[in-house]
């Protein structure tokens, strides 16, 4: 249940450290010896071009669960998704593209999702001038650290397994944490942004919940979530 | 007080476009003579380098209250955020970087706030992968729109030349409009997450108020907002 990331440029490299940071279990493809050579004793490298069926196999493509193409040139991407996607049928596929023209192709070849960094760098800067209180607001919202995060995702069955609750009030989880819930996620994967409090409560269902650091730590600790 | 763009690549393109979007006023500098006359019919060009005083002058630097410089190389974004922090004290400059390492240097030449796309790129692609409903939770927020708007800023003011309000808990938003604050700017610029209800309101603050598109625009239409 591994995760595979081909390419390790700025890109994959920030992805590497971030899954890092979360103790998810990665391995690297990277074809230029001087970057293996460079950070070999930090990450696990496969040696080798990812265009190559053999070389997806050799990093356990069988096993894997995710796929993540940084590579720096959108057909080289394109590539590896179709190889990918012909070699294994449920591996969640992230793929890179610099061309907007590129997003459907690699779709078509078989990405789940596609990010585009000079996009969204460029819509970032653009939101810097438009909307600066917004996106400073967002960017201080931490999603990550055991210590700071600010989002917590619960599932239902972590509250409903401890208490009767048949409504968002009947969690009354601002009266007893202070935490505020700002997002329902439906059991067939439909997003609700501020439901009401007489949302009802499906089984499967989750909530996205919003806090400071110490009123999340108090959720966390009294449903003992994690 | 309109904004200069350096560069139309990926990033620079994007940024035009949302600003665009906002009909907020700006200029594009841009050297290459092809990119000019492919898309002059849309976008306001200064033909030039923008690492030449000259051209941003032509620009308006001295009117100017933004500069994005999106060029693709990082040494040629500092040169134009020390030249134009040098003509102008009150300038707020955004650049982008492509380097880590670039980042301190464009801060200490003059920037406001620095951008790597390719940064944010693989933190997004890695958050995929460890915390996907809550990133598919954060992208699905619309920052923009007149009729998709997810979020509001909104000046402590406009609640207060209307109603009397002296904490969060006075205004009492739910009841009458459905939406939720989840940020809270203070005078000085202090960001404030999940605040309490009995947070006092001070002039010249700020509150950051979420809701579904028909909430934030019952907000709007109630207090007289924009
Ligand atoms: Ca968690
Ligand atoms: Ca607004």
């Amino acid at each position: 249940h591994h995760i595979i990331v081909c390419g390790y440029g700025r890109n994959g490299m920030q992805a590497a450290e971030r899954l890092k940071a979360y103790k998810r279990p990665f391995v690297v493809i990277e074809r230029d010896k001087e970057v293996i050579e460079r950070f070999e004793e930090d990450v696990l490298f496969i040696e080798g071009d990812a265009n190559d069926d053999d070389v997806l196999l050799e990093a356990g493509i069988e096993r894997a669960q995710y796929l993540i193409a940084t590579l720096p040139d959108d057909a080289a991407n394109l590539f590896v998704v179709l190889s990918a996607r012909q070699m294994k049928k449920n591996l969640f596929i992230i793929s890179r593209a610099s061309l907007v023209n590129s997003q459907k192709k690699l779709f078509l070849a078989g990405a789940n999702k596609v990010i585009m960094p000079d996009k969204i760098g460029g819509d970032h800067m653009a939101s810097l001038v438009v909307m600066p209180d917004l996106i400073t607001f967002m960017d201080k919202l931490s999603l990550e650290g055991e210590n700071t995060t600010n989002l917590e995702e619960v599932a239902i069955e972590d509250f409903s397994n401890q208490i009767d609750c048949n409504s968002l009030r009947d969690l009354d989880l601002r009266r007893k944490t202070g935490c505020t819930i700002i997002g329902y996620i439906s059991p067939n994967g439909e997003y609700i942004i501020n439901p009401e409090a007489d949302m009802k409560l499906q089984p499967k269902s989750k909530v996205i919940v919003l806090g400071r650091p110490e009123q999340i730590k108090k959720l966390n600790k009294m449903f003992h979530i994690e």
